[in-house]
């Protein structure tokens, strides 16, 4: 991921300036939070903290930027001057990654001199939203399928490169066995998924000449793609296929639809394996899959043995964007808050702290104040201390084992696709004092 | 934007392998074109093509990816050697950017060795989608709002850091007068705007003295974010910053409003500052804020001067993707299609002739085979010869110059942003008889 300076609001320098000018220095708290879930979400699924953290830990102006700055011409001299020396100093406490989470709870918290927590705003949100946004939707894939393989096959129609490979590492986090985006494979070491394309099938004289050659150059994953004419004629053409390539000691292991009715024609083309002593080749869909799509397919009692989730995963076509913001809760060890019309936040530096039933079932959680001694689990750990990361981060296959315990512990309603259940978030009593105490302060 | 080579998906390299093994290395031909236009959409805006044929230009393995995929183990070693030597060395015709089009017309053509065409599938797909989705986004906000200050606030909630700098230059490029993601305005030279968060007026004792900080460290661009308390109240202490500031020869230029209801607010904000020789204040929204929003708006007579559009822009929050692909239209001199039940494609290489009104306005689409002799003027475009582009590029400028023109020369039906209109594109006899021919070929 990019960790350049500049992938900032211009507001987020110009405010900088302003606090320079009038030696505005004092500490800060931010939280990044969610406002409210979307109508289709039950549940978010936390991710993102370990770019985040490696954005804060790199955080610098270089010489060539600074002088853009001057000629740009929206700030002074001496304060770009002054950035030449910008570190981020401040502390971070946060959910681990994979944490499941609500509505208005914090899931990173910073703490810092007003400009090193001011700047950072843009690019933490905009790192935290792609991955939690992603991760949220793999995990109802996740939920919607249990026991089949699940793929990331988006890269194509995901929003740009980085959004590519964010979502394959944010959707293997929840719980995908794999992506097909290369470059994820070799950045995060997820395993990779892929075999051909219709252009491949199209480029040779028939399909059976391509599914020849694919199997001579890949004969341990032969996938063959049946749906380029015709699904059902393709598949009667894997038979012959099968067999002579069997007898050369090479096996098919599975074929892929990509289109029609999926149900219907994975049916029939199971039927026909089946009955031509094919039984072990697997059927793989793709094609405009999601989580709805999943649950009728498997409700139908489609034969299928695992998806390729593409364009509705990468873009999270059912809900594109949370509304999650990174607010000011403290300045000078005095809380804030807004109060703007629909988006009033709780001021304070605060923890979430969860309930939970004897079958680690989780039941509620408390908003209350950071220094609350209560006898739920506080879900923000401490992470970085004076800019520094404090322990190595879990590794990816760590963080991918806690989102699936996370995922066995919602309640059963809230891991519904269609029913809408709103999860209990209490808000601590002193919270809501400290909100009326500075209400106070700010009316006039 | 990221040229990394390993932005593709797997499959790209299994084929190519096969097609290495088999020794198919003839001329392929793919295109990009749209199967079918979102509900929500009557066009789209090309876009993205510059970033295009970088990518293809500077396209290369460095010996660090040649050993990480041999040591990934999907592709044989003697393959992997061969890739060293990859490079881009086609053809590539294509739609200059800010050109409308329509659904099944190809903007892009890329004329290769099938390997080469094969292996940029993925990442061609990917770049010309993004940029093309925001530009046509955002054209429809311009229709929207034509005499009004428009601005990119999206940058926290785009997909990522790339998507956020391809949103800032597609919505530039659609008409839009500039961005808030600084590293676009380093980047692209896109106009930047940006003043203060609610963050900024929490931090200060009052929003008095928050205005009055912002003011004088930025005395020629004076914008007040009046909302973070009650909107009214904030109007209300503008006035008598303004006129002190005014005294100094500071001017206000404008406030902004970003919650509550926005139609009811200016109103009363507007004569609130006419009633308090303010008039020259202007009024700036954001906050949730989309085409239908803006259209909704200013029929109610909203007194908004101009609107800062976030998250609906760089997410395309009504329509997150097209479905967009890239199809091998050729092979070896012969014409190929698919036949996927709703994914059939046109074959051969082709070209769109489009027709128009005396008036410029645009009136119908031919799309024919490209060595068709038709009086229609043919909007693709050779790029590329021999893996080298054959001239500068257009600047953004002359882009967004275009795509201005394109909007104007517009049927009206098609630039309503509500009512649903099929501009009508034809197929041309010949390009029937040739899908013909190829499926009697490949029937059987």
């Amino acid at each position: 991921m990019n960790n350049n300076i500049l992938l900032t609001d211009l507001y987020e320098l110009t405010m900088l300036q302003a606090y320079s000018d009038h030696r505005m220095s004092a500490t800060a708290v931010f939280e990044f939070f969610v406002r409210k879930l979307p109508p289709q979400r039950n549940f978010l699924v936390a991710a993102g903290l370990e770019q985040a953290v490696d954005y804060l830990e790199q955080l610098c102006f270089t010489p060539d930027e600074l002088e853009w700055l001057a000629r740009d011409g929206h700030l002074s001299r001496a304060f770009i001057d002054s950035l030449a020396d910008f570190r981020f100093t401040g502390d971070l406490d946060a959910m681990p990654e994979g944490t499941v989470f609500f509505a208005d709870e914090p899931i990173l918290r910073v703490t810092a001199p007003i400009a090193e927590a001011q700047l950072v705003e843009s690019r933490v949100v905009n790192l935290l939203h792609l991955q939690t946004l992603i991760a949220s939707k793999a995990a109802r894939c996740v939920l919607a399928a249990p026991n089949h393989l699940l793929v990331d096959f988006g890269m194509r129609r995901a929003h740009g490169a980085e959004a590519a490979v964010a979502a394959a590492r944010a959707s293997y986090l929840a719980g995908f066995d794999g992506t097909a985006t290369v470059f994820a494979g070799k950045r995060y070491a997820i395993p990779l998924f892929g075999t051909m394309a219709h252009s491949f099938v199209q480029a040779h004289v028939s399909e059976e000449a391509a599914f020849h050659d694919f199997a001579e150059s890949h004969p341990d994953n032969v996938v063959l793609l049946i749906d380029t004419y015709d699904t059902l004629r393709g598949a009667e053409k894997v038979i012959p296929v099968a067999h002579e390539l069997a007898r050369r000691g090479i096996q098919v292991k599975a074929v892929r639809l990509d289109s029609g009715d999926l149900a219907d024609l994975s049916e029939a083309v199971r039927r026909l394996f089946d009955e031509n002593g094919l039984a072990h080749i697997k059927i793989f869909a793709s094609g405009n899959i999601d989580e709805y799509r999943i649950k009728a397919l498997l409700q139908r009692g489609a034969p299928i043995d695992g998806f390729g989730i593409g364009t509705h995963l990468d873009v999270s076509a059912d809900a594109p964007y949370l509304d999650c913001v990174y607010k000011l809760q403290e300045y000078a060890g005095q809380a804030r808050r807004k109060r703007s019309t629909g988006k009033s936040t709780w001021p304070g530096r605060k923890q979430v702290f969860r309930y939970s039933a004897d079958d680690g079932t989780i039941q509620r959680d408390e908003l209350a104040l950071a220094d609350r001694q209560g006898d739920g689990c506080p879900l923000l750990k401490p992470v970085m201390r004076d800019g520094r990361r404090l322990a190595a981060l879990p590794e990816l296959a760590r963080i991918r084992e806690h989102a699936a315990a996370e995922l066995l512990r919602l309640p059963p309603a809230a891991a519904s696709l269609d029913e809408r259940y709103s999860y209990p978030v209490h808000i601590h009593d002193a919270l809501r004092r400290l909100a009326r105490e500075v209400d106070r302060r700010t009316m006039d």
